[in-house]
Order: C-alpha cells, then structure tokens, then sequence
C-alpha cells in the first residue's frame, strides 16, 4: 500500500520581509513528500519537471522512501517557475512570477505500481488533473485529501465542483470556505461544503490556527505562536504532509485521529517556515518532531476539574 | 474581600449586518458586572452615569450582589453614549457618535466600603483615572487586571505606560499588543510588555482566540466558531468579567487556573455576541454555563497516545 501525492515540483525565487532567495527547491509535491515521509513510506509522486530539475533532490527523497516513477521529465522543458513577495503580517502576498512550463502540459499517467494507493494527496492543481487521477485508480482509495485555492473557484468552478464531490477531505482557507460556500459564519461554510461531497472540511486559517468540521462537530487546532516567520511557502502543503503522514502511519481515519493528525500537521508547518524553502524539513529528528509536537499539547491544556 | 469594576456605565447604539437597535444599556462596567456575577459576589462598579440611566438597571445587578455604591450619579447629567456600526467581517466597525457627557468629568472617588478589593478590575478608560483608583485603595489588591485600547496610545502614552506598571495583568488585541510594543511577532511583544510591568498578558484576537503569555510560557485558547456573531459589543469586557469572575471565586491566580479563567471568559463571550447589548448574559443559567465551556473542551481536546 502506498500514500500517492498529486502536485507541482518546482522552482520557486521569494521575498520576505527577512530576506530573499534566488531560485530554490519548491512544489507541493516536494513539500508534501519532506513532510510526511518522516511519518510514512512510501509516498508515490506524481509531477512533472524539465531538464533543468537537479537530479539530486529526486535522489535525496528517494533515500527516504519517496518514489518517483510518476514523475514525468520533459527533457528539453522547463520546469514550472513561481516567484511571489510576502508582506510584512506573511498572510498576504503579491505573485511576481508564474512560468508554467512544462506544467501547462501536465496530463499525468500513472504507473501501474501506484494502483497500490490507499491514501491519495491531491495537491493544489487545475481540477481537471486532480479529477484523470482519481479515475486512473482502478481501486478507490481509502481516503482521498485536496488541496485547493481560490484561483479554481474563479476559473474551473464546474470541474472543481466535481473533483470536491468526490474527496473525503477538503482543505481551503477561510476566505476560500467563504467564498465557496457563500457562507460569512465558517460552520455555516463547513456544512454547505459537506454537502457538496467531502464528509471532513479542514479550514487553515494561518496564524490563527485551523479548524475540522465533521457534521456538527468541530476542532479547533492552534498554531504555535513563533518569534519569527521566516517564509510560509509550502506550510499548507507541509500541514498535509504530516496530516496525511500521521493517518497513513496510524492507519486509522476516524474523526479523533485525523484532530490528532491535526496537530502533527500544524507542528511540520510551524518547522516549515522557520527557512526558506524545505530546508528546515530536510533535517529533522524524531525528537525534534516529539518536542514539538508536546509544544502544541502544552499550548491547548487547561484543567478543566478546577471549574467548580 | 470583593472584586471590584471601574468603567463604563453607557447606552449604545448599535449597527450591524443583521440589525440595528436604539439607545440600549451598554458600557464595561455593566458587561463585567453582567458576566462575573455568574461566579462570585460581592462585586462593586465604580462608574458614572447621569439622571437619565434607568434606575431598575442598577437595580437587576443589585439583586445579583454588584454594588453600586461607587456609581456617581450626576441628576442633570446625561450618561455616557457610544453609537458605532460594525463591518461584516465584525472585527472591525466605524465609531459614529461619542458622547462622553458625565464620564468627561469622571474623577472617582472610592467609598470606605470598597477597601475591601481583592481583585481589581480596570475597565478601558482614561489611564489617569485608573491610577486615580489604584491610589485611593489603602491595601493593593491581590490582583489588578487592565484594559486598555489603542487611543490611549495615540493620546495618553506616559500615564497609559505609568498605570501599565502598576498592574499584574495586561488585557490587549493583536494589533494593540504590536503597537505597544514595537514588536510584529507577538512572542516578542510579549516579553517587551512584561518587561513594562505586568506579569502577564493576554492578547484577544477575537473569533480567533486568544493567548496567555507568563515569562516564556504561553496558553492558546480558542474561540468557539459561531453560526452567527450578532452583536460583538462588550465581548472584550464580558470575557474579562468571566476572568476575573472565575479567579475570584476559586481564589487561586496560578497561572494553571488563570487558563481556565480563559476559558470561561471565552465562554462568556461567546454567550454575549449572541444577542444585541448584555441581553444574553442576563439569562443564562448554570446549566447552559456549564454546557459551553464543555463545548470548549471538546474543541480542543485531543488524544496525544495516538501519536506513535
């Protein structure tokens, strides 16, 4: 059995308050595959890149059981291309640069060897991927996650309509549940979201934490209030690696393991943006993920026995 | 011993998306009032209001155990009047009418029977009247809590700084905590304002929660996500009356049960926006009490044994 991540690998060049980088290593797909490989293997991607992606940093996750034979290489293409700046409160942003490249080509066909997929990672992508690669499955996985964005809402609303009625798990942000559901009140959004489809709705709210939505019920996970953001590119993606890393791991995908699975994610995302680019995922230890993890627990507990 | 409340005593007027009321009772002295008397009594107001405020309102709180001994009343004034309009988003709201009438000659003076003050309770005013009150008492209370908000910044920095040493507690939002401080990351700023004095701060972000920081420890508690947020008013003075209400009755200010104490203010704020002014909080049972701050508990509890 495998966990399959659908998203980009990429070039991205970035600005932050704090500093500025020229092109480095970037992609859903990558950020998804650092973060939950420390929880699960294998993690089967599926991309594509051009002549110009480093070998190496294929090399380096295949080592921590990442495969990567669904991962087209287009020789002579370019590999996708995306520079943004960051403002000063690191929750907006202005895109500088998208070059698709070789993305704009994706059609992705997957090896026989990923029908084995029992959780699929549908990272943020033209709907109409996301959709040819739930169908390509001869077997439905046994839980299906996406990540979208609001760009999708505007210009595919049809087929993304159709690829959310057929996932267990949604995750959007809070303006993108707003504007999707037309829903101000965010458990009014959650369960107008739950009817199109996914029975989970996982909304990240950045700073301010993220919160999942079952029917009536609802979790409320913080994030952990850090000294500094460094660059927040690939945390939404990092949160859903260690989110679909822990339920893979635990193999469990009831309601009280995915807020567990929760807060295994917004621990990573709250390494992720400690550097730039993956590097902070890159050089974690167990330990380091554990003590983190006992950050989050340390964050949310009270007594409740001491209200009389 | 008592807990006693210098504020506001006003009448409001209120817009927001989903309706619009007339002069209603407002002010944070009723609102804590309203909120602490669920969990112990004495409380004493220290405010003033003028020959039009309706005597059977000072009448409810007394038959609650808040005293009012300390309420000016000025029979040819007129009290207090704030008119404001929310935005959709409810954190934000454009101020119309300040009427400061009677609170304009505002200079308290604390009866004999309040000398008694165990837990003190500074409202949002002008920073020289919460010195004025902190002097008076001959004995310091065991804990004083202050509010404040970003106009006295902008106009009243040197006592707002003076008064901000002279307490234990510091209550402020997210963008008040970043201007007092200088500091963008609010773990910085944290550490910058106790630095001026108090031992702790607790920074509301409204339906984001709120954070409790001592020294290097800090606390998230979340807000719980509502259906529909009707009238924000007087949440931020409704969840410090639950603060404080609970620290009082339980007699303990650890920083253990000051999370609690969080908790049940969040509780109590989440009960205030559900109506127009304090409406709600003058029905509430200890049953329903009870039931809300279980729904907190549910929303951010988790099982860590999970994690393998």
């Amino acid at each position: 059995m495998s966990l399959v991540v659908v998203g980009t690998i990429a070039f991205d060049a970035i600005e932050t308050p704090f500093g500025k980088t020229d092109r480095i290593i970037g992609g859903s797909a990558m950020y998804v595959a650092w973060s939950a490989s420390n929880f699960y293997q294998p993690i089967k991607q599926v991309s594509i890149i051009g002549g110009d992606f480093p070998k190496e940093e294929i090399d380096k996750l295949s080592a921590r059981g990442v495969r990567s034979e669904g991962v087209e290489v287009v020789p002579d293409g370019k590999s996708f291309f995306w520079s943004g700046r960051y403002h000063m409160d690191m929750n907006t942003r202005d895109t500088l640069t998208t070059d698709l490249n070789v993305l704009a080509q994706f059609k992705p066909t997957l090896p026989e060897s990923y029908q084995d997929c029992e959780f699929l990672m549908l990272g943020n992508l033209v709907p109409a991927v996301q959709i040819s690669v739930i169908q390509q499955l001869k077997k439905r996985p046994r839980l299906i996650v996406l990540d979208t964005m609001n760009f999708w809402m505007d210009t595919a609303l049809d087929d993304l309509k159709k690829v959310i009625g057929m996932v267990d798990v949604l995750l959007v942000n809070d303006a993108e549940a707003r504007q999707l559901s037309g829903e101000y009140s965010l458990p009014k959004a959650a369960l107008k979201i739950q009817a199109m489809g996914p029975k989970y709705l996982i909304i990240k709210k950045g700073e301010h934490g993220a919160l999942l939505f079952q029917g009536k019920h609802v979790f409320f996970a913080p994030a952990l209030p850090l000294d500094e953001v460094f660059d927040p590119t690939g945390a939404g993606d990092t949160f859903a690696g260690g989110f679909m890393g822990h339920l893979a791991h635990t193999q469990d995908i009831s309601f009280e393991n995915m807020k567990t699975a929760i807060i295994v994610g917004s621990a990573m995302a709250s390494f992720c943006v400690e550097k730039f680019g993956p590097t902070r995922l890159q050089s974690l230890s167990k330990r380091e993920i554990d003590e983190r993890i006992e950050e989050f627990v340390e964050l949310v507990s009270f007594d409740i026995d001491l209200i009389g």
